[in-house]
């Protein structure tokens, strides 16, 4: 059966995003029905404040501050959630569906916290839930993952998901200078929030590695659960370490199944990315990811991963979808695959880059190789380095896992060759991205 | 409303792609029933000749040789339709839809030139027509342009669609050989058919412009119509003039919107494409896909483009994904959007390598200059080349459209100081993948 009278569309939030998302509802109106067998209504913006001037032309009768009453108006067909973090998001996207409405949602958080309860209550009230743009900014990540790959067997997804960090190791690895200064920088250009937090800690590439893996590999890890290192801690001196080993520092999201267990490994941290990874030169707020499947092979996915207007078109993409199976008559949201909960582990097996700072790199080299190797640490290749006046061994470790490589950090830390602690960070090889 | 009872599938075609899938329905059945939520049963597989032995582990009752009685037998849920070419594919594929089916294709030819009576008769019949497989093999490309994209307005897409000739002309730059002796190193590997006609000379290419066309612009355009060069006459000498300029030789598929105009201008070509460009360092039977939107910018899509295993992935994921539909008892394809027919222009502008061949280069420069730009050639920078024995001016021209250019060169091999026929070869710029 079709369906063509006006849908009805009421966005919640109105910031960065949201502006661009209400500006093409206004603008491309036509082009959208075409596509979707009907005309799109605008029927309400909710928003904190009504009376905050905004850069739109629209009717001044849709603005509201009341998004509850908006959702639970009976009469919308889909609901656009911009407002960011849980709460009133979750209580929202509730209440939207309950009263029949499908919701699109550019929300990692959310999705992140409460994707299994906001699945539930769309496959119950049989609505639509779209998050294109949770992950990835413009990049189509998610129906690929779901749809796309969903006859194969996803076994491992290693991307750059957080635009900010990826910003602020640009600019240390093209300036030479430390965390601070290129934070500073990315918040004076708009590529950081004034509270970076959530990016710089990992929270947001540790959130949208939840999405990932509830896709990807139908399981439920709570954020909590994901191994999360940040990029505070990144120095310049590893951005050069780095480039000296034809690496580039990368804050890396890897979601990978562990060998011979149903278990999934989720971990976000700083990598030296080898040259040759197709990681390697994702510039600026850019994201790409890596899917690896059983019988794909591997997938590249990349493009602009932030943005009011490149976010829009994932946002207006989902909305289009649920439009389209609105004017279908489709009501029945494909329930979730068969989810698992599982536990990620932290401390998966990694290869390290190790620079440990000594009063002789000669005579050291002895010592610090007999700690490593007795505590169970195995070395690939050794170099010796002096950055900033201090002499140093760098050593590339073969793999390793996280609690075997701190203890025997903690012996060689304790050598008296040894001037200052020692610093580690996992390595990306070219021949994980192939 | 759910329906759990069993979803049957037929197959028909059983060669490279469609013994992987049947070997998959039959090995994953139950995780596919996981994410479908109702188990996949095979009914039916159609070949020409049953009593072929295959290395298939499958009840002998299902093959059958009559794939017309099994598509009319008016229980099957979806078809698999894995035969390539016009026919009988398409009058297969109307008539399982007639009988109730979804169709699943990897039939670039089937749909490049009978996609829109296809869509139409999905409509008629509410049944799904899904056909990731047959452009980019594995590479989730068309889904994101469907529907990811479908609020977004695309304006150009570049990728390399064709395996075979990406091999082949990979294999001239890194042995310096011609494309007789590559081609011959492909067939011997499998990356090209005996007959190679279809690949080498763009038709395969061609089709899937046809096909990205269709999803990105919503426009008919008839496969004839596409501008199409292929790559029997590329060189040894244009693959070291492109490697002396910084560039790789490729066979390029490019989709843009003429300026100012709604018309789209399709094109098969090689060109020397620079080694920034995303598209450079694509390898092997690899393909790979840059789609530029407004909204969302360049977006770049990588992966196997070829080989039975990588495509069943896609074949899957379609079969999957119409499944689902039929268990939530969703009978109705989405009508393909307001599709404009449209006549494509060939010789769109680009900038063009040229190798003209002199008896001195010092002296001849003058001439061929002057005649290129009183000929409305520009002329961007120039070389002296020496090749096999042979001088020769290398010059990189500005925009020019092909019929000027043609005239152009017509006048310079009539120079006396032109010892013999003028070469040329577009390029594709850095700037043109970001």
């Amino acid at each position: 059966m079709m369906n063509t009278a006006p849908l009805k569309v009421a966005v919640l939030g109105c910031g960065v995003v949201g502006t661009e998302v209400v500006r093409r509802l206004h603008t491309s109106g036509p082009a959208l029905a075409g596509r979707i067998g009907a005309p799109v209504e605008l029927v309400g913006i909710a928003v904190r404040d009504t009376r905050r001037r905004r850069d739109l032309d629209v009717d001044p009768g849709l603005w509201t501050d009341d998004p509850l009453a908006l959702v639970k108006r009976g009469d919308i067909d889909i609901v656009v959630e911009l407002l960011g973090g849980t709460e009133p998001a979750r209580a929202l996207a509730v209440a939207a569906m309950e009263h029949g409405a499908g919701v699109v949602s550019a929300n990692k958080a959310l999705l992140a916290e409460h994707g299994p309860l906001l699945h539930e209550t769309a496959a119950v009230h049989g609505v639509d839930l779209l998050y294109e743009a949770s992950v990835a900014g413009a990049v189509p990540l998610l129906r690929p993952l779901r749809d796309s790959l969903g006859g194969d067997r996803i076994t491992r997804i290693v991307g750059i998901v957080n635009g900010t960090t990826n910003y602020v190791l640009d600019r240390m690895t093209e300036t030479g200078g430390g965390f601070a200064a290129a934070l500073h920088e990315a918040v004076d250009h708009g590529y950081a929030e004034a509270d970076p937090t959530a990016d710089v800690e990992g929270l947001d590439a540790a959130a949208k590695a939840v999405i990932l893996a509830s896709l990807a590999f139908h399981t439920r890890v709570p954020p909590t659960a994901v191994h999360r290192e940040g990029i505070t801690e990144v120095t310049a001196v590893d951005v050069a370490d780095a480039r000296d080993l034809g690496r580039v520092v990368k804050l890396v999201t890897v979601l990978e199944r562990a060998v011979g267990q149903d278990d999934v490994l989720l971990r976000v941290h700083p990598a030296m990315v080898a040259r040759a990874h197709p990681l390697a030169d994702v510039r600026g707020a850019d994201n790409a990811v890596l899917v690896e499947a059983a019988d794909a092979g591997p997938l590249l996915f990349r493009g602009a991963g932030a943005g009011g207007v490149p976010t829009s078109s994932a946002v207006l993409g989902d909305l289009v979808t649920a439009a389209r199976r609105r004017v279908l008559g489709h009501r029945g949201a494909a329930p979730q695959a068969a989810v698992k909960q599982t536990a990620s582990v932290a401390g998966p097996r990694s290869r390290h880059h190790l620079r440990v700072p000594v009063t002789d790199a000669a005579t050291a080299l002895d010592d610090v190789a007999a700690v490593l190797r007795s505590g169970g640490v195995g070395i690939g290749t050794v170099h010796r380095r002096r950055a900033a006046g201090q002499e140093a061994l760098v050593l590339l470790t073969k793999d390793t896992d996280d609690a075997t490589l701190r203890t025997a950090l903690e012996a060689v830390a304790a050598l008296p060759c040894v001037s200052a602690a020692p610093r580690s960070m996992r390595l990306l090889d070219a021949e994980e991205g192939r």
